[in-house]
C-alpha cells in the first residue's frame, strides 16, 4: 500500500465534499414569485450560517486527516476501510447541512431530528477517527511509537471530540438550536485555540 | 506515458464519484408536503443502504486499482484507454445505485431492471479489471512477471469477481432484492476476509 | 511556475468534467408518471450514446494534454492562461453533451444547433490545444526542440483535429446526426488507430 | 504540516468549484415549453457571460495561490486556516456567478444586490489572499524574505486587488453592470497585462 495515493484520494474526497456545500447556497431566480434577492437571501440565513460552520468542520477534519495520517510508517488494508468509513462520514456532512439549514427554524420535532442527524454525521466521523489512531498505536503503524503506559490516555485525549458530539447529539433531542451552537464553539475552540499556541 | 499522472487523474475520478453519492441522500424541505422529516428519513431508507454499500464498493475498486498500478512497470495507450473504460463504468456507479435505491422497493419489472442495472455496472467494471490484468501480463509490463503457466490461473482468478457479478445480474431477472444482496455479501466479504488476513 | 500543481489542476478540472457527464444519466423515479423503467431507459438511448461519446472525448483530450505536457521544459503565464481556456472548453463538454442528447431526436433547427454548440465546444478545445503547440514550439519550451523548418508541418498536423471539428460544425447545419457521427468516428479512429500501434 | 498536501487539497478545491460553474450552463428540454434552443441560449447570454467571466477569475484566484504558495518555507495551522477561509470564497464564486446572471438583467435593487454580492465574494477572496501574503512576511515564512522596510508597500501593492473589489462592491449599489464590467476588466487586465510582461 502506498501512503501517497491514500492521501491523494481522501484529498480529493474532502476537496469535492467540501465543495459541494456550496450548492445549497443557490437561491431560486427572479421569476419563482419567492419575493426579491434581499428577501430570499435574509431568509435564508441558516443556509449560510450552516454552509460556514460545515466549511470549517471539513477544514478540521481535513487538519486531522493531515496530521494523523503525517504520523504513520504504514498503511495497510484495515487502514484503507477505515479510511473509507470516515470518508463516508465526511461525503455525508453536505446532506447533514442543507437538513439542519432546512428544518432548524421549524423548531419541533423535525428540527430535533435535524439537529441530532448532523452531529451523528459528526460523531459518525470522531468515532472513525478514533479507530484509526487506535489502529495506529499499534506495533509499527507509526513513525514514533507513543511511549510505553501512554496509549490508553492518548487514545482517551484523542477520542474527546467523540464524546462532546455525541452530548450534541443527545442535546439535539432536548434543544436543537443549542445542538448545533455546540457544534460551532467546538469548531471555533478548535479554529482559534490551536491556531494562536 | 506516466503512471503517476494516470493515478492521479483516476483517483480524481473515484473521489468525485464516490462523492457524487451523497446527492441522493438529500430530503425535501419542510414545505414540500411530504410528511416530517423522521417520516421521509425512514422512507427512504433504501436510498441510504444503497449509498453505503455503493460507497464501500467504489472503495474497494479504488483498492483493486491501487493495488493492480503498483505491480504496473509501465503504462501505454492501451492501458490508457482500458483505464478509461473502467472509470466510465464507476463513473455510472451514483446513477445505478440511485435507480436501484429508488425501484427496487415497487417490486415487479421495474425493480428486476434496475437491480439488473446496478449489477451491470459492476460486471463492467469487473470485465475492465480482468482486461487491464490481461494487458499486465504481457512481457514487461509487470514489476514482477508471474511464474511461467500460471497467467490463465491468475487471470481466472482475478476475473471471479465478475462471474459473480454476471451471476447477480441473472439473479435479477428472478429476484431483484436477491441480486442486491449478493452484492452487499460480495462487499461485506471482501473488506472483512481481506482486512483480517 | 511548477508543471506539476499546473498538471494535477488541469487533472482535477478534467476528473470532475468526466464525472459530471453521469449526472444527465439519472431516471426520474417510480412516482413521476413516466412509464416503467424500460420505457424511459429506451427512451433516453440518445443519453446514454452521448455519455459515453463524450467520455472517451474528453479521456482522449486528457491523454493529449498528458502527451502534450510532457513535452515541456518550463511552464510561464501564457501556458497557464491557453491552458485555462483549454479548460474552459473541456468544463463545458458535459453542457454540449446534455444539450445535444435532448435535443438531437427533435430534428429541424433545434438539432443542428444543439449538434453545432457540441461541435463547437469540440472546436475551442482543439483551437486551445493548438494554440498550447504553437506556444510550445518558441525556443526553450520544449525539452527536445523541433528539427527546424518542420514546425510548419508539425503545427498543421497537430491542428487537423480542429479543422475536422470544424467541418463537423458546419455539417451540423445541413444534418446534426452526421456532425454527431463524424465526431463518433473520429474518436473511435483515435482510440483503436493510435492503441493499436 | 505538509505544503505538498495543503496545495493538493487546495488544487482540488479550485478545480471542483471551477467545474461546477458549468452547471449553470444547462438549457431546459424541448418538452419545456420555453421556446426554441436558438431562443433559449440567446436569452441566456448573460449565464454564459458570467461562466466565461467566472472561469477566468477563479482561474487567476489559482495562478496567485501557486505562486503565493510557491514563496512559502514553511507551513502551519495559521497559514491553514487562513487558506481554508481563502477557499471558503473560492466555492461560492459559482453562487454568486449564478445570483448576478440571473438577476443582473432585471435591474433594480435586485440586480445591484445580486452585483454586490458577486463583489463581496471577490473582495473576501482578496482580503484572505492579503491576510496570507501578512502571514508570510513573518519570519522565516519566506524562501526569500523581503527587504527590511519594504513589507509595507508589498502588502499594500498585494492587496490593490481588494480596494478594486471594494471599489466595484460599492459601484454595485449605484449601477450594477457598471461594478459587473470592472471586474471583468480587472480580469481582462490581469491575464493580458501580467502575460504579455
Amino acid at each position: 500500500m502506498d501512503k501517497g495515493r491514500l492521501e491523494a484520494f481522501s484529498d480529493g474526497v474532502f476537496a469535492v465534499a467540501i465543495t459541494l456545500l456550496a450548492l445549497d447556497l443557490a437561491v431560486p431566480g427572479p421569476d419563482s414569485g419567492k419575493g426579491s434577492l434581499a428577501h430570499q437571501l435574509g431568509s435564508r440565513w441558516p443556509t449560510y450560517a450552516a454552509y460556514v460552520l460545515s466549511f470549517f468542520v471539513i477544514g478540521i477534519m481535513w487538519v486531522n486527516h493531515h496530521t494523523l495520517f503525517k504520523s504513520f510508517a504504514r498503511v495497510d488494508r484495515t487502514l484503507t476501510f477505515l479510511n473509507l468509513t470516515l470518508l463516508l462520514f465526511v461525503v455525508a456532512v453536505p446532506f447533514g447541512t442543507s437538513t439542519v439549514a432546512e428544518y432548524l427554524r421549524d423548531g419541533g420535532s423535525d428540527a430535533q431530528l435535524a439537529a441530532a442527524l448532523y452531529a451523528a454525521i459528526f460523531l459518525g466521523a470522531a468515532v472513525s477517527f478514533a479507530a484509526i489512531f487506535a489502529w495506529s498505536i499499534r506495533d509499527g503503524n507509526r513513525h514514533t511509537p507513543l511511549p510505553p503506559g501512554t496509549e490508553r490516555a492518548a487514545l482517551l485525549r484523542f477520542g474527546v471530540g467523540g464524546f462532546v458530539y455525541l452530548g450534541a447529539l443527545v442535546v439535539a433531542f432536548i434543544n436543537a438550536a443549542a445542538a448545533v451552537a455546540a457544534i460551532a464553539l467546538i469548531a471555533l475552540y478548535y479554529v482559534f485555540e490551536r491556531t494562536s499556541g
